[in-house]
């Protein structure tokens, strides 16, 4: 039925367009149409697609590698700025650069070491130990606290008291934030997390022969940087563009902030305080590759360490500051629907060189530009509908170059955006050149259409990971997000080994990810088919039944799991209403302004629930059922009201008319 | 600059939609083009508006306040389904009906006197007071406050202790609510108010022969009731619609309701009160028309009243319920435009008969809609765009249906809609028909437009005082009011006597307001020109250069007003960005999602500070100045930056097509 609507809704739009367009002129006028019909009426040109297909250029992508990765470049230091002088260099070429190029200039609260007294993790005697220190510093007996999930830190109060503890965790399993934010209940007072060769390295931990330089996995010494906040933009100004005369909340009302330290370390040295734990060995879903046993912790270390009787110390010397954070904005402008946008973006801050995480992405975006760039002020075409490009800042932070645009243009990009493309890391794993892009797709990731059988499957675009976040959350844009991935059979690594570490150079890169650039190739061919066809085909070719599937599946997995236990608490999902009316309809829907609460897409959401369904309700709910209080089962019921009215409003404007 | 830019846009736009209807099919194929064609470029038909002006009827219209009338119909009360079931019989009469009508429910919170027992103000000797009451129950000496505004406080604090006092306070000067929201900071805990004879009677007092049935105003024993909350919309429900099944905040987070009890009384009341009051006399503009000194309070009674010594009691017994009100909704669909909306509508709920407000409003709708729905059902006519009749439900509790209706509807209304018309009080007071409505407008009410010299006024929209608020603060949809108002020069009366009194009934409107029902006719017609024009004209008569006026006009004031303010405290309001922005375009804007805060419309919003200017600027800037608080000056940069960010939304959209 939803589908039948949908159908139905599109068939409508069809012929009216179609209709009018090329009915009238094309059928009744044939070729004797005044140039500007044709214009108008112009579809997606297969024959331009192929010729920009052959352009891209893969020595070209590794020559913008090459120059982007030349120095550190995280958001906001002077690496950074000598990226933006790159990229407006590049966008303003007179032959190949975009019609327009601008920066755009935000002023953030960014957290940083200080540079003179680095954060430490330290062994102490207790006995001798005075804090006297300037800086948030945290003090108690090391535990194992596998990867820091609700469960990981329930299952380790159950044999130890965790009062004034601190916990070391692996990656993975978990959000960074979660870690700490789910430790704090207990008593722990600090957070390391470390990466365990298990789960990066397939094992490996050598560096002598085994680890970058020998071979793409992470060395002894190599530490996961990342941003430990829940919420994305500039955290002092929530809905509002970080500009210089901006109103800025009170530090101390900010939201999103563990409540206690998280220290990333390298395993060399995670290595080092995990084989001396004492306490009982933790279960073998906890145990990594270190050779030893992995214990919980007495809590502390054994009797026969070295470090017995000693706490572990964190020294966390952390600065906030304000500073100015610039995007990058470029424009190729639509020749018939110039108020249309397709916007296509990524980062360009990184966390150190950063080859990988994001150069791969703009580098890729950089020979888009070059290809298209070059076409139109060849005269050889334009877009029906604009394209902007943005090169964002400060994404490591927490999306905020990103954030702070949506926030700044909230009205016209709301109105007029067709769709955001996110190109990130293009390429995270060396591939081969030997099958086409669809044939791999199709044999490594597909999914059985009622319709056309077997066919390649787009994944659900969930998560906060990039970019996209705000696109497809705040403004509730079409979004898409691009990268060349893995063969899961060929390697446990939760993602390339030298994610977020001082080892993503362009050495590493060109040696290990991607020798002759060739699958950076296929990402910018791919990437530049999705947005030529985004830009110029005639209508948008989006297929609504897929959202209406998922919508479907979504509404059947949430009445199986939840529909006894809401009714429990008399609150009714199964009501002839929400049901009905989530099978009349779909569109996508951010629900907007609902009071209190950073809000949310209801469809597409982060959720931590891990169910394939409404993410607010399917968290709220897993929340209350955990804990049982009232308070807790009215979310679930203001989550549930808030979803049946969003999609009940979509019904209402795709159902008829009036 | 603003209005250049604007005037800019508007022809664009012109020449756009122009060119391609008129132009190339008017002039190329002029009267061989097809009836399609015909049909979507027929603009508004004059001879038709002519037609309907003929048909309005006054009679029809006496005889449709006659029946609306017969019974009280407080909101869900069994009168008010009698009203329900009466429109919907007009809606779907066969031969001048609309094209549908329904009814929508809604389950609302709603506050009730108890029947049995009455609320009661007594005066009470203080020494045989025992209070058991189970209500809200406050006694205290009584003191006379005038208008109950912040400066009517703040005086009469400086004369004597208020704590435990009860106040009486007169209406006008001061929303309902505010008269004790304002007392209760001072330590007074409850509030009389009451209708003084010089604010509504200009001077007459007397049931034997001055006031109604003698003349129309208001007898000694008139109360004028009303809504004491300052939000609107279903209090347990905010942004959610009210159906069974949404989910309801707890009654202790309701927010908007006065912290201290108020009882509205009669003015025969209030003289045994007033008059017996000791204490020093008040200021000469707090005097009334009582034929006595209007005494502060000793606090209480003066050492020679009867009620020497006594305390004034309030027993409140009021219950709240949840109650089913209904909106009764009718179309008649568009033949070009069907999914673009003009809304007309009016609230059906009155306080006893209300045949002035609102039964004058909606005699007036259903004379509207039966020449309307005839022209429709004998096939004369179809307008170019869907138009929507709403009767709502409950607006005397605080605009419940109306808003509900939004909050359901939220992304179709948003979207789709063109124009809301609101008729609640058609005809407030006897007329004249000796000149023409435009004659009569330019007369009393009208300015010097640069363009076209001295012009008919249309005055600003803002507070909350009926159902457009929903539609212009929540929505952002362009909004209008209409009714037959005072010539200032024969009456002090702040609106007409039996506002929200019992004596608000058909003998007093057929009698006093519009003997022979022709300003009613006249409102009608009027009202029914603008609708028309709007459902059908193929550009829409918005000029958007007034709106340009008015935020030139904003801009200064805030400027002239508050820059230096705002300078100190280091707030920079005239910053080059602010001013060139809001210099460089216009449009409305609702600020949608700020967090925490019900939202409300930047520059329509209703203000309290009395300043031609932005809103919630000047309310937040007016609390500051006066509390010094630096929390205070810290909303007022927190409002300035929302407006600016609205302003330059809007600018963004407006300015470029990318």
């Amino acid at each position: 039925m939803l589908k039948k609507v949908l159908l139905g809704s599109l068939g409508a739009a069809l012929v009216l367009t179609a209709g009018i367009l090329l009915g009238h002129f094309g059928i009744q006028r044939g070729s004797t149409a005044p140039d500007w019909v044709m214009d108008v009426t112009q579809d997606v040109d297969e024959a331009l697609i192929q010729k920009f297909i052959v352009e891209v250029d893969n020595i070209a992508i590794q020559e913008n590698l090459r120059e982007l990765t030349k120095v550190p470049h995280m958001a906001t230091s002077p690496g950074d700025e000598q990226t933006v002088q790159y990229m407006l260099k590049r966008w303003q070429d007179p032959d190949t650069g975009l019609d327009q190029a601008w920066r755009e200039e935000y002023k953030v609260y960014l957290s940083f070491p200080d540079p003179n007294t680095p954060n430490k993790v330290t062994v102490v005697c207790v006995c001798v130990c005075v804090c006297v220190c300037v800086c948030v510093c945290c003090q108690g007996r090391l535990v194992y606290a596998n990867q820091g999930k609700p469960s990981d830190y329930f299952l380790l109060n159950q044999t130890l008291n965790l009062t004034g503890t601190v916990a070391i965790t692996r990656y993975g399993g978990e959000g960074r934030a979660g870690k700490a934010i789910n430790a704090a209940p207990y008593g722990v007072i600090g957070v390391l997390v470390y990466t365990d060769p298990w789960d990066i390295n397939d094992g490996k931990m050598s560096d002598n022969n085994e680890t970058y330089p020998f071979s793409w996995y992470m060395p002894p010494s190599g530490v996961e940087r990342g941003s430990f906040n829940t919420h994305y933009g500039d955290m002092l100004t929530p809905y509002l563009a970080a500009k210089d005369d901006t109103y800025r909340i009170p530090e101390k009302n900010i939201t999103g902030i563990p409540p206690i330290p998280t220290q990333p370390i390298g395993f060399e040295d995670a290595y080092a305080l995990i084989c001396e734990l004492g306490g009982e060995p933790a279960p073998s879903e906890w145990q990594g590759a270190f050779n030893c046993t992995y214990n919980f912790g007495g809590p502390g270390f054994k009797p026969t360490s070295n470090f017995n009787n000693s706490d572990v110390k964190l020294d966390i010397y952390n600065r906030e500051e304000l500073k100015n954070s610039a995007n990058v904005m470029g424009v190729i402008r639509g020749s018939v629907e110039p108020d249309r946008y397709v916007i296509y973006g990524n980062h360009r801050d990184s966390w150190v060189h950063g080859a990988i995480d994001p150069s791969s992405g703009t580098s890729v975006m950089l020979e888009v530009t070059r290809v298209l760039g070059r076409m139109v002020k060849q005269g050889k075409w334009r877009p029906r509908r604009s394209i902007i490009f943005g090169s964002w800042g400060a994404e490591e932070f927490g999306l905020i170059g990103s954030t702070e645009y949506t926030e700044e243009y909230y009205s016209k990009l709301s109105e007029r955006s067709v769709a955001y493309i996110n190109v990130d890391i293009a390429v995270k794993t060396p591939g081969s050149d030997s099958t086409s892009v669809y044939d791999n797709w199709i044999r490594y990731f597909n999914r059985t259409s009622p319709a056309y059988g077997v066919i390649p499957n787009v994944g659900f675009l969930t998560g906060a990971g990039s970019d996209y976040a705000a696109f497809i959350h705040f403004l509730g844009i079409t979004s898409m997000d691009i990268s060349y991935t893995y063969d899961r059979t060929k390697t446990r690594a939760r993602i390339y080994p030298a994610y977020h570490t001082a080892y993503d150079t362009f050495d590493y890169a060109s040696k290990f990810i991607d020798p002759g650039f060739t699958s950076h190739q296929t990402v910018a061919r791919t990437a530049g088919n999705v947005l030529i066809r985004l830009a110029d085909s005639l209508l948008l070719p989006f297929n609504c039944s897929d959202y209406a599937e998922t919508l479907e599946g979504y509404l059947s997995k949430a009445m199986e799991l939840y529909t006894d236990g809401l009714a429990a608490h008399m609150i009714s999902i199964g009501g002839s209403q929400s049901l009905a009316y989530t099978h009349t309809h779909t569109h996508t829907h951010t629900q907007r302004g609902m009071g209190g609460q950073r809000k949310g897409h209801v469809i597409w959401a982060s959720s931590k629930a891990g169910q394939a369904t409404f993410p607010g309700l399917a968290d709220a709910y897993t929340r209350a059922a955990s804990t049982g209080l009232d308070s807790d089962w009215k979310e679930a019921h203001r989550q549930l009201s808030i979803l049946i009215q969003a999609i009940q409003g979509a019904a209402h404007t795709l159902g008829d008319a009036i």
